[in-house]
C-alpha cells in the first residue's frame, strides 16, 4: 500500500511519542499514533521496558521500514537529558532486534525539514504537518506530533537522499 | 550455592563491563567476568543491541537475584555521557524483562562503598576487590574490573540495609 513506512520515536521515560507515517508516491498518511504512558512510581528499569515494549508492539502491528528517533537536546537538564537517552538506548534496541534501521534527527532539523524554519514553534510544526505534508488529524498529544513530525522529517530526508544519490550516478 | 548472586554492569556502546559476584555467608567469590565489545563501524542501534544482548545472555547462564549499574558520570563530555546512558537504558530493559531488581550506583559510591575513600584510583579498587573483600582473580579488562567493584558495592549496600531495617524493627 505505500512505498514507505516509517515509525517516529520522541522518546521519554514518562511519555513515549509513537506515530507511523506512510508515503504513497508524495502523499503522506498518518497511519497510527499513541502516547506510551509510564508511571512514575514504577522502578525506572521497568518503565523503560515498558517504552521498549510498546515500541515492540507498534513495530509488529504497522510493520515500518525504519525507525526515526529525535535526538534528545542537550541544553534540557542533565536528569531530564539522561532519562530521554536512556529511553532512546532501549527503544533502539527494540527497532534493531526487529532488524529495522536506525536514524535521529536532531529538533532543528525536524522544524526545518518540516516547516523551513529552524526554530518553528509546536503549533507551527502541527500547521505545517497538516496543510504542507498532507497530515490529517495531527496527534493533539505534544509526544505524539512530535514523533509523526519526525517520521515525516525521515520520509522527506529519505527521499532527498535517494535523488541526491541517482544524481550522483 | 550463594546467598546473593549480583550482575554488576559498566555501561557502555564500544565495552560493556559484565561481572557476576557471589556472597555466601560474608564470604565474597567472582564467578564470572567478561567484557562485551561492539566494532565501531556498526550501526548504534545494533551495538545497543549486542550489549543488551551480552547482558541478557549473562543473566540466563548465571542468574544473579539483582543487577547493579554503575551511574554515567556527568562530568565526561555530552556525547560519550550519552551513549552511555543509551546503553544503560537498553541493559536496564533486559534486566527488567528478566524480572530482576535494578540499583545504580556512582562512581564515588562505589569506590567509597569498596574501598572506604571516594576519591580512590582504579588500581586502589583492584586492590580493595581482592584484599578487602576476597575476590580472586579480579578481571585485568577495566570495564569488567568496575562491573566487579560494583556488584560488591551493591552486595555491600544490600546487607547494610538488611541490617538497618531489622535494627529499626
Amino acid at each position: 500500500m505505500f512505498d514507505a513506512i516509517v515509525l517516529g520515536v520522541d522518546p521519554g521515560v514518562a511519555r513515549l511519542g509513537l506515530a507511523v507515517v506512510g508515503r504513497r508516491d508524495r502523499r503522506m498518511t498518518l497511519v497510527w499514533a499513541d502516547t506510551v504512558r509510564t508511571p512514575s512510581g514504577l522502578a525506572e528499569a521497568a518503565r523503560l521496558q515498558r517504552v521498549a515494549d510498546g515500541a515492540a508492539a507498534a513495530i509488529v502491528a504497522h510493520r515500518p521500514s525504519a525507525v526515526a528517533f529525535e535526538r534528545v537536546a542537550w541544553n534540557r537538564n542533565q536528569v531530564s537529558a539522561m532519562q530521554v537517552a536512556r529511553a532512546t538506548g532501549a527503544v533502539m534496541v527494540a527497532a534493531s532486534s526487529a532488524g529495522l534501521p536506525v536514524e535521529e534527527y536532531g529538533p532543528s532539523e525536524v522544524k526545518i525539514a518540516v516547516t523551513g524554519m529552524g526554530n518553528a514553534d509546536k503549533e507551527q510544526v502541527r500547521v505545517a504537518l497538516s496543510r504542507i505534508h498532507g497530515l490529517l488529524d495531527v496527534p493533539v498529544q505534544p509526544d505524539a506530533a512530535d514523533a509523526a513530525a519526525v517520521a515525516v522529517t525521515h520520509i522527506l530526508a529519505s527521499r532527498m537522499r535517494g535523488i541526491a544519490k541517482a544524481a550522483a550516478r
